[in-house]
């Protein structure tokens, strides 16, 4: 049984619905850990929320978990997890039965039908990458520059020249440069760097920032690597996301 | 020529619309009264709105009642009278001469056509019913239950349960079960009673529910019957909804 | 180069946009000039914005003028313009070099690649014209009504009958009449007469309505004739909109 704030709860089911609909869910006992990759394998998200951020944490074996066992996993339809938390305030009491997960707020009860984990696909590693800037931007401000770039490209360019963070998008009649000063920006570390990246993707992404600040890693021609917070701290989702190639 | 603030003709406007486009409106000398079935005779609107409810209410020959008749029938285009009142403010003066309705409020003047009310169905007779459980619930909370409930089902089980008012619809793969024990309920008087509702149905009616409490009357297997007030209780609106028959 | 307030420039280019997509913009050393008819011919707009409205007005060879040179234009894409206008508070920063136009404005920049002139239809001349009545009316309410028309017909009379100002609609089954008095109005002086319009075109420049009071210029099967003042009294706008014939 677990007991938890039905938004803090949403917040984490948006952020694995802006990479995929479904993900193997592993209960740990000090938290829960999502990891999933789209199935482009363009994007990845790696999130953990851990026990602090619920209000009740216990696995018993009506939780699936086995004698013994340190983890279980199941398969979470997380597009129907978004529709039934729309109704739920205050507190969820979450329990894991079978392979049905019941959800209780207020007067209503809601029942989910879990998908057979060895039925989705497994969880990818992440790769052990080196970065060469790391930018600390707000989080609107970013959701905002990606939705003016999508006016204009499908993609764009984002890196950091000569101690500026910048966002870049060309269209055929139009351009787009976003540029802060690392006097502007939270933090700002770096050499030089450009990547280019889909905005398809990162539109998508966007969706799931549920935090006020994001840290962007960026190397050149390199994925992109987003951190934030959730849960007040208790919690942590990092999204990856694959460069395109620019076209000579 | 009848006044009436326009906030409570558009609501009473849209108690009936939640049923018919169209339809007969008698009127007495002491009150509208509106009765129709939809044209699957699945539901049934019955409204009264009392002269109260009115600043002026003088019937003349003009407003088509010949001498020493106590009551007179028009057939009303309320989808089109829907439209004009939503450019009326504050009162409106409505009057009835030969086949027409003119609407006129503050710089507005709007005239509608009448309907031949002979071809129009016939206003049908209520049927006498008894039901076992009788609940007072609020509106905006049931309204939010159904618009939980069409996203798992396209139909909805309404009963009483040993002292709890619920609402349960079933899904493929999700189920959603609302429960309000009697404490927490404005009224419940009931033995326990269960019947299978279209959503469809009932989410038109929801639009037309124009008070914060609703009176539910139920039994099993048998019609919804749902009042509420309008008009600051000048006046009242009655639902009646046949039910489903549960497949075994 | 040229400074302005964003809401300025945005408040501009709607108003331009009510009418056509693209148009010649004429710099000339007192005031940006730009006059365009649609397509059909039906309507046209002509606006002023003078050199008091912007925070720095230099016009340089980088701003394609030529020495000795008045005036020069140029072929302004307005809808990719209100585009990235979208995202810009506070100043803008807008020069204009060869055939792009650079648009700053906080951290962002864009660029937009202009229009040949040469392409774009010459400006017309305006009309001389008379009317016989003046009237000045609330742009909100104004606008209100010609949603209202819209609801039932396809076209409008506008005009002045004994005293009061009048917008009629006339569908098939409904009729919209929206009448002021002399007295409840900015101001009319006017003889009787009326003109019917389409509401297409007027619903059009409704969106470019960007003041509080507009003064309507009528005759009898004529233009109307629609100004208003734009950013804070340092531009005008006019409307031109040919009349529909009235059927017999």
């Amino acid at each position: 049984m677990f007991r938890i704030d039905a938004s803090i709860l949403r917040e984490c089911v948006e952020t694995v619905l802006a990479v995929v609909d479904e993900a193997r869910l592993k209960i740990y006992e000090d938290a829960w850990r999502i990891r999933a990759v789209d199935p482009a394998n363009v994007a990845l998200v790696d999130l953990e929320l851990r026990r602090e951020a619920f209000s009740e944490f216990s696995l018993g074996p009506e939780e699936g978990q086995k004698k013994g066992e340190k983890e279980f996993v199941i398969g979470v339809p997380f597009d129907k997890m978004r529709d039934v938390l729309r109704w739920c305030k205050n507190e969820v009491a979450l329990s894991i039965e079978k392979e049905k997960m019941t959800l209780q707020s207020d007067a209503y009860t809601f029942t989910l039908t879990l998908i057979d984990p060895s039925s989705i696909r497994k969880e990818p590693n992440i790769p052990e990458l080196e970065f060469v800037a790391k930018v600390v931007v707000d989080a609107d401000d970013f959701k905002k520059v990606l939705r003016a770039a999508e006016k204009i490209s499908y993609q764009v360019a984002i890196g950091v020249q000569d101690g500026n963070f910048f966002v870049e998008a060309e269209g055929e009649m139009e351009t787009m440069r976003y540029s802060l000063h690392k006097d502007e920006l939270v933090h700002l570390s770096s050499s030089n760097c450009r990547s280019l990246f889909s905005l398809e993707y990162l539109a998508a992404m966007a969706k799931g920032f549920a935090s006020d600040a994001l840290t962007l890693h960026i190397s050149t021609d390199h994925p992109l690597k987003i951190e934030f917070d959730i849960a007040d701290g208790n919690g942590k989702v990092v999204y990856m996301l694959a460069p395109r190639i620019e076209a000579e």
